[in-house]
């Protein structure tokens, strides 16, 4: 079968690497450029990048060159880890000169006609997609986008309580790791035997809005937000990777503890019902220790991709409280964002990308 | 002015090098009697101390024999760090003995009859100790105990709140210090590049039923605790000194964020107006940076007996929220105690233990 | 082709933990046996098991139950990650009782008669095995060993060079990480914002002397020391796994740096020659970045197995100088020590251990 | 008395920072001019600057303008916190227009005619100013300038032991703090979980350099150098402050481990001689535990101007090794150059900058 021919925009950052790393010999797709900012015009991608993931740089990367921002990019999709500033008006170029885009930055995520994706979360938002490219007069290109990296593993335990027992308020603490400032990122003395009680202006409603547009209902034309009144205080802690949530819920129905373990335990989302390549299985680790999950211990459960719940008991001013964690570069970001492409590819919404393996005419 | 003897118990660990440490020069207290476990008997402090405090350890007390525990001891006041299990009954022994003991232990702290005292937060809870001599038969002697560590900083918030708007439902996350599970305490395999989302079995509910009973009705037989419902998640993090919580709370009367601003500004709390040696002037340090309070920064504030608050605004669940942050070792355990005992000093509390300086004969 | 029923000895700890994750799947050993000391006995090796790892327990071991130590456990080899004191007894007890030992452990490893053996290093030091079998009354046991875990990145990168060059004095700093200390180890307020200059009594003469032994000649009977000057100064850094040294060398012969380059890139060792299923290819690693190699970075690579080396440079005092590092509780403990039983089972050393998987009755 | 009025150059900084604080009610300096790029013009102080130091921003210079970079600024004595790039040409500008400049930056230490000044161990060599300022054309301006960060604490350690001795080579291995990289500095995810095995480019170069200029014979117009062998690893570590040393040396005398511990004990330095307001006494302090010094409980040893040494031992190598450790940004840096000047000032030599205080007319 041929693969897709795909692209990462921002690859030199912290991002651009984790999708590098990420798409190395993915069944889909074929990464076959690296694009980034004039700065790395010309070098090769061992020579324009600080690696900075565990994981080596893929040794058929390194020698790639770097290639500059345009519509020309021989590739017929992109992943962008774009800086938000940047990001908004060349993922708009990109898309309206016929690529798929799959973006992990913030500037269309509240966009009415943006699917703001998890595929275990919200697929049918996809229905968005026909309207969007209508809307701006796109013939085939569109760009989906993925989540704020906290909003994600907090919606991942709130969607299978959502559906059966009606989620009415979160207040969530979260403890963020440093790789979600990229890098370099939170400088060393601010992160060493300390607690910033801050990530970032508008991290804290990120979270309260994304979490209701995912878990809200879409009329194909725009998302009805769900509703859940949502408090969010964003730490960030001395951990490299992994974003921990405490979380108290407030639901309309009132279920038991039993109910909400058991509601995790059943959930069969759509990716995994698929099988999708990056889809962990179960989407959901439901870790029955006192004292976990913990970043160190779970963050790389199923490669990264899954997310880990636990303490689970009740709340004396709401209902229910639980800890939940997520890898916050993988799933909270480039892997999240394959996944979208891969929950496309497999619904057969990607085919006429396929053609782009031979000859790429984008717009 | 005659300085009252007083010993510590406990004195080789953790919180026993911080009593140590902050009795050095005390105007009220002369610091004479190092008590430990059988292990330390016949040592020099030095030799049975492991000491972890960054201030050295004083020089005076390098050369003192390390007392074994006995109701023998040659002073009048004891400060209690002695671990939790053992603590219950000692405390008793020594204050049936007729000596005044002051306790960081959690043994006694939710005894109808013991005061549970922060100076600045509930100082009439004074009025059980009468009750509390009466009702043990004891003559002279009694038992003062302060709070969890991290009940401390977030009473320390909530009483000028509570006192003006009265607090209805609190939910509360803590980033708490290794420190505060002592000295080897947590693993440093668990603490690097980690969080763990535990502290202790019963951690949470002390937070709830102390910071209850502190701003409850004393009657002068027991507190009627306050009434207020507070959820707890209490998390480790890789810091060494300082817990942070950020909480979420719901007033009866509904304060302005000025309402709530000019209360914590104008809290002019009894420590403060008796000019007592350890209180901090404010109690509370109001930071206005996006990013404070921090531990690295604001643990060390009013020399560790401030309390630091920040980050004000509306919660979208509660009513408001915010981040406070004291220094555990310091305001949340030794220092707190001390200050207790310098309260119930500067209030005459302590006369008929001043002879002590010339004649120790307990009971 | 049949397995060889292999144990683990220390099976809850750290190191023991490791064995078993690294056991999983093994192409020449069938893990059957989890032994720990009497504390364990009963539990299943989940309960058992404060893992640590993170990796996640190997999911067919968690039910199994844990033996207690005795001679009468149900396979013909083991791997010992038992504490120093108690492994000097028992590893010659089961290797009296017919069993292959691979030890981590300190007690044997300067036996005249025992092999410290790093099958990159000294495989030849195996022919002290027929005459330790003689020299105890041993008839098929036996006891090899592996080195300190700062001992052998510094021994794989000298290997090369003292074979052609001649070593003659190496000033070695070691930045070791937490987990040499095993678990609990070393506690979190030593090492949050840390350095200690001191890892264990004997940990500076170790390095000296094992390094001495491995690069030493074997007549079949004992080993000559190599020799060299070795001055170690060992520290503890606030790194969870991976163990950093710096060298300063001497040589007698005066290679360039150019000559030292390639003897590190034209080395050849045997395991790898052999194709060993845990032998990293290359077996060493040769960074050409300034600044590497790292252990964030640079620890799993090989899956934790291969010695990074880097920082090749002239050396105002001694030759040249380097750094040097590896994977301390993989290659510098467990994955040392599986390697070792993998270069005897493929020179057949092992053979006669094979038929016990069907039957076993060791001696 | 009068005090000299003085001023930072770079005062927003990191180093600059600590000038600021150090110079706090300062005995013979006045502090009245905080200078800084355009950046920061016309801010206040609180306004420009990213406080990071633990102890608060001086109430008192919160509120002062930041000046811009001119030779107009009303003060006679400035200390220089400037990025080396620039230092060179400001510090000779200003020292061209009579000012007083005590650089902390690399830019001047090895001129011919500049001391490269620790008060302890090489005051003889402002012998060199009057052939500075005739060689220059200055007047009444000079510059002084202290060195490099890791080569304090270890000439330090060296000096007692070079003039009794004769150190003839010295291979040492630092394990550098963070904020030895100033803010922003080292990256989060460079320091957490990792060691660096690199500072910056010539970092290494100048700890051999400056030791052996420093430890070199002034002769009033150069000095000429020690002729030390120096081999300098340098690394870094997660610690926020406090440089470790480790050190290996030979002497041409050969002292017994004895010999050396008295060198240590009876050093009696100048500026303790002198009582120099930030001068530690003793200079050294000698740590007689097996696992001292250590950041954490070391550093702030005489307000973070002591230099603790410790683990002497004997080198199979050389002859000796010990393990020295200072505060790198007090000691290592601003505190340093503090104590230049107040060297001068108790010599007499700043005496002619007095007047500066009525009326500042430079140049």
């Amino acid at each position: 079968m041929p693969k897709i021919k795909v692209g990462v925009l921002g690859a030199t950052g912290a991002v651009g690497q984790r999708f590098a790393q990420l798409l190395v010999d993915h069944p889909y797709f074929d990464l076959t450029v690296l694009a980034a900012s004039e700065r790395s015009e010309g070098k090769s991608y061992r020579a324009a990048t600080n690696w900075i993931l565990t994981e080596p740089m893929p040794a058929h990367l390194a020698g790639l060159e770097v290639q500059p921002m345009s519509t020309e990019l021989d590739c017929a999709l992109l992943f962008s880890a774009l800086p938000t500033q940047s990001a908004g008006e060349w993922e708009s170029r990109f898309a309206a000169a016929g690529y798929a885009v799959f973006s992990n930055a913030g500037a269309h995520r509240m966009d009415d006609d943006v699917a703001l994706l998890i595929p275990e979360v919200n697929p049918d938002h996809l229905n968005l997609l026909a309207h969007q490219q209508a809307n701006r007069g796109w013939d085939r290109g569109f760009i989906v986008t993925n989540p704020n990296c906290t909003a994600i593993p907090l919606t991942m335990a709130l969607t299978p309580l959502h559906r059966q027992f009606t989620v009415e308020a979160v207040i969530a603490t979260s403890m963020q790791a440093v790789s979600g400032a990229g890098y370099p990122g939170v400088p060393s003395l601010d992160a060493i035997d300390n607690v910033i009680p801050f990530v970032a202006e508008s991290e804290e409603i990120k979270v309260n809005i994304e979490t209701n547009k995912m878990l809200g209902r879409s009329n194909g034309r725009q998302v009805e937000p769900a509703g859940i009144a949502i408090s969010a205080h964003c730490n960030r802690v001395p951990v490299t990777d992994g974003h921990v949530v405490t979380a108290s819920v407030r639901f309309k129905d009132k279920p038991s503890l039993g109910d909400i373990l058991q509601a995790w335990q059943t959930w069969q989302p759509l990716p995994q019902e698929l099988g999708l390549p990056l889809a962990p299985n179960p989407a959901l680790v439901i870790r029955e220790e006192p004292n976990r999950p913990q970043p160190r211990l779970d963050r790389d459960a199923g490669r990264g991709m899954a997310t880990s719940v636990g303490r689970l008991r009740p709340c004396e001013v709401l209902d229910v409280r639980f800890v939940v964690l997520a890898h916050n570069t993988i799933r909270g970001a480039a892997g999240g964002s394959v996944l979208n492409a891969e929950l496309m590819h497999a619904q057969g919404l990607l085919d006429n990308f396929k053609e782009e393996v031979d000859t790429h005419v984008p717009a």
